[in-house]
């Protein structure tokens, strides 16, 4: 007799150990990176390697970990959001359409480049330019704010220029899709990046303004408990799937809402934002890090494609980032340069894609994959190191007590 | 051409849709009972009966939102924990067994004699007996915590009647599903009680001592950013998964976690985990209430048998915790009474555990999830009730500054 199964074991039993397992490693991982003065959030990606199915095997993805996964980058960015102020982005807006624009342009030319020299047919080749003008900020986003570094000036363009970036990517993939399956409408593409930048514009611009007006009304009439929290996480839900329906990332959606919300919202609900960032984001990095598998490196003669892709990858973004940001100093260029390397989950969903409408073989599959990976893992201490010597300047109450070092 | 599905929208906007719907929804009838002088969290419960199935049908019971619902009842109960310190519970430790003790029998002999007047075979007047013994403490503790009377007499001997209770249901869900089994092992049962005693007696007795030694030495020792809360949530995790382990549920290892912790952490623990806490209970509170469907009335035969059975449950927790109390007069008997009656989640586990073994008929279940349903619905008022004049006496830097009201 196993009278396990009696307290609902099953399964809480397999939750509270795939929680454990996650959090666990991740955080065990970031202290040891951290003592060998590397970055924290690299262990955290590697524990996924460690403890996922290429090497311990001891938690596979499932939709669970999946969904807590898209909801740790969303509280990310939220948390990110809540740190910037709009006017902070748009001051530096010009500089940041120039890094976009540039982030976007080289690593496109880039891959295409390459994979036209390689042999691939053409649209392999769009799909893998597309996939190197991904631009994943919850990695960048997360190592900026963990050294308090956020209100820098090289941090808001990268942050503006993510924002920018993200709806040309959607602009470039939507077009290369549409090669793909030999129709392009130039109406609706119109229509849907109108939409995008409409929608993304609009948020930034007076969503800061409304909510100073809306949120101490609305907290006086509430009469349940912690009505700003309240207020909070549905405004951050509701704008994650606007943005969707707009076309914009939900993450965009994330960071908007945090951003609007910037001023009118107390130290507290910072703190609860905070609790849930901190629990989630390890599930993030730990989802990343188990896409690492070793089956990316079974097709011998992929090798070298993938050698030369992940420098491509590395070197387009940070000449073409770095170059519109040059009037600004080679040190903030560098900076900004770095910012903009890591691919991440957005790479990876851009894979999945060219997978599921058939035109990325399996093993070109495998290549954009790794670029995502290694871009991500190569960019924090790359971007520690150029930081270095920057002193954190976000508002102390804010930021973790231990992130200054 | 419908681009949406470029930004990887498809599962990260039914993602926010249904964090959207799930939280809005809760908040939104919780704000409306608070308004008609009605618990909000009889509200966020029906929120569930509008949005799922039974009604509007926005959202369904899925593996992700059934798994939110499990960490969201996790984290309700680690926030009480950490509220409550084991002294506390263990002063009042006699009265307790007492209540616990009396909680079992007399709702187990109800429902036997209910079902045996009813004609049932002898395996469905146990389990039905053995369902109608659960205690689902979630709901008693978001009501308690949310009038900040954490800290009285009452509170504290339900809370650590609900501990006992749930080793007693153990045992008697045990010998139940044995005797369906027709295979009663006397040893192993008693190494099951053993084994789960001895888990829940060793942790509340050392687990703060213990963590009052771990934590500062650890905090000091550890290089990443917020090593309270990272302790924190690795040994919630931790003993939400050895208390499975050892026959105890989840919940109680959570309870176990944050009693052990309440000398330990700081404030800024407390929010964090607070944060958390909002954001997920409404998962629990909905998830509740989206088991309530028509169908469980679809067998009218059944209409009788359910009126009677609820009735029998609420009264026979009523009167049987409230027996155990009684030394402590009338007012505190009866608020001890009240707040053991909701059955909750814990008594739709017995029903579906006893549908999985063929022993619960398909209209014998549905009453059985109705009894829990109805139960947990009766019990915030008549606690809010039994508790009116009573002053919030918890910590008030712990407790949300509306819930004084």
């Amino acid at each position: 007799m196993d009278f396990a199964f009696l307290a609902a074991a099953p399964e809480m039993e397999s939750l509270a150990l795939s929680m454990l397992v996650v959090f666990g490693s991740a955080k065990l991982l970031a202290e040891v990176f951290e003592r060998m003065h590397q970055p924290a959030i690299v262990g955290e990606i590697l524990a996924g390697f460690l403890v996922g199915p290429a090497v311990l095997g001891w938690i596979h993805p499932d939709a669970f970990l999946h969904s807590l996964s898209e909801l740790g980058v969303m509280f990310l960015l939220f948390r990110v959001g809540l740190e910037v102020r709009a006017s902070e982005l748009l001051s530096v807006g010009g500089t940041a359409l120039r890094v976009a624009l540039l982030g976007v342009l080289v690593p496109f030319g880039a891959g295409v480049a390459i994979t036209y020299a390689w042999g691939m047919p053409s649209i392999e080749q769009y799909f893998i330019g597309a996939a190197m003008v991904a631009t994943s900020i919850g990695i960048t986003a997360q190592v900026l704010a963990s050294r308090g570094v956020l209100s820098h000036r090289a941090s808001r363009i990268i942050l503006a220029a993510a924002i920018i970036d993200d709806v040309l990517g959607l602009i470039v993939l939507a077009v290369v899709s549409s090669l793909a399956k030999g129709d392009v409408n130039y109406v609706e593409l119109g229509v849907t990046a109108g939409l995008a930048v409409g929608f993304t514009v609009m948020v930034a611009t007076w969503g800061s303004t409304t909510m100073s007006r809306l949120v101490p009304r609305l907290e006086k009439r509430l009469k349940t408990p912690e009505p700003q929290f309240t207020l909070a996480m549905i405004l951050l839900f509701a704008l994650a799937l606007l943005a969707t329906r707009a076309g914009v990332a939900a993450i965009i959606g994330a960071f908007l809402a945090g951003m609007a919300l910037a001023d009118s919202v107390n130290d507290r609900v910072h703190e609860m934002a905070q609790g849930v960032t901190r629990l989630l984001t390890p599930f993030f990095l730990v989802g990343i890090g188990m896409q690492l598998t070793l089956d990316l490196f079974a097709n011998s003669s992929a090798i070298w494609l993938m050698v030369v892709i992940v420098a491509a990858a590395i070197a387009s973004k940070f000449i073409g980032c770095g170059l519109g940001a040059v009037s600004l100093g080679w040190a903030e260029a560098a900076r900004v340069g770095v910012g903009m390397i890591p691919r991440g989950e957005v790479g990876l969903v851009v894979a999945q894609l060219g997978a599921s409408i058939g035109v990325i073989p399996k093993d070109v599959y495998g290549v954009v994959v790794f670029m995502s990976l290694a871009t991500t893992l190569v960019a924090p201490p790359l971007l520690a190191w150029t930081f270095r010597g920057v002193p954190p300047s976000d508002s102390s109450s804010r930021i973790e007590p231990a992130s200054i070092r």
